[in-house]
């Protein structure tokens, strides 16, 4: 079936989005997001566990390409600088994802089912950037320190993103960075 | 039964941290911990919901004690260093309590589903201290970042003072934030 339905799993994103910003998130069913996505409820099972997978489908590639980003940036960032440099490599991942970025949180942000899957993802993702920073030789508490504080400069960043109408992430992100240094020097 | 079970409360979860830590959370009943603090179990639920709620009976007044310290914290001081004071200052509420923290982080550490409460309670702590950093100025974003930031430097602060044998919680959470400072600053 599959050379009948290109990108079905975009498809099926996009309707599922779609339909939790329209419907409600728990209203919706596999067979309404099917029948908009055009195609049957067992290609959704192809790619979908469930209807909450389809909002966590990105942390796996978000994670590696922050891992990634963490890795490659230059030795001599602080390693605050370093763990923030690590997530806007991997804004590009999002950026052309503005509106489906937007109705995610928004159905994020109404079920709390949901917002602990979200904490559990940023959690891991604070877990997976310590080791990154430890792999750079950031010592044990300050590694998870530096990540944890990357972690809530992405997240802050983000929603600056999703509530702005232009201007990239990894602008948002380096924003973010530069307002938190200020927010720690006193008036 | 009142009078005959002074401070029935505090047996019951020294108790339970007892036995979390000796049989495993999953594997302790509230029977068994009602005979370890010789109480009845009547009595353990007219304290606690369930087994799991001992372990999060002291969330409220961390938070109330946390807010009290951010609102009371000097105008002067910039919007993390505020958020941190809030947790220096609630860190009287745990200083006599290191054995009983460490057997209760010891349990959350090994049970997620006890890892996810604890994150719920961490984000509403962050959202919380992001209100009081809002009634004193501090506009809506930084707010959060400042928050969330105060946040991530009580729990590794945290984690210093259950790791080591002396010095207070408060002076972790001082050398998390000055540490925070330095991990911002380039090599």
């Amino acid at each position: 079936m599959g050379r009948w339905e290109p990108d079905a799993r975009g498809r099926l994103a996009r309707a599922a989005l779609e339909l939790y910003a329209e419907a409600g998130y728990e209203q919706t069913t596999v067979a309404d997001i099917a029948v908009r996505a055009g195609v049957t409820e067992r290609t959704f099972f192809r790619y979908f566990a469930d209807k909450r997978e389809v909002l966590f489908d990105g942390s796996g590639e978000l994670q590696r390409r922050v891992l990634e980003g963490v890795a490659a940036a230059p030795a001599t960032l602080a390693p605050v600088d370093a763990a923030a440099r690590g997530f806007e490599d991997a804004a590009s991942f999002l950026e052309e994802r503005r509106e489906l970025s937007r109705k995610r949180a928004a159905t994020i942000a109404a079920n709390p089912s949901l917002q602990e899957r979200e904490l559990l993802k940023f959690a891991a993702l604070g877990a997976a950037v310590a080791g990154a920073l430890r792999a750079r030789g950031v010592a044990g508490p300050a590694a998870t320190l530096a990540a944890e504080t990357g972690v809530t400069i992405f997240r802050v960043g983000f929603e600056k993103w999703i509530a702005r109408s232009s201007g990239t992430l990894a602008r948002c992100i380096r924003e973010t960075l530069d307002e938190l240094k200020t927010l720690t020097t006193a008036v």
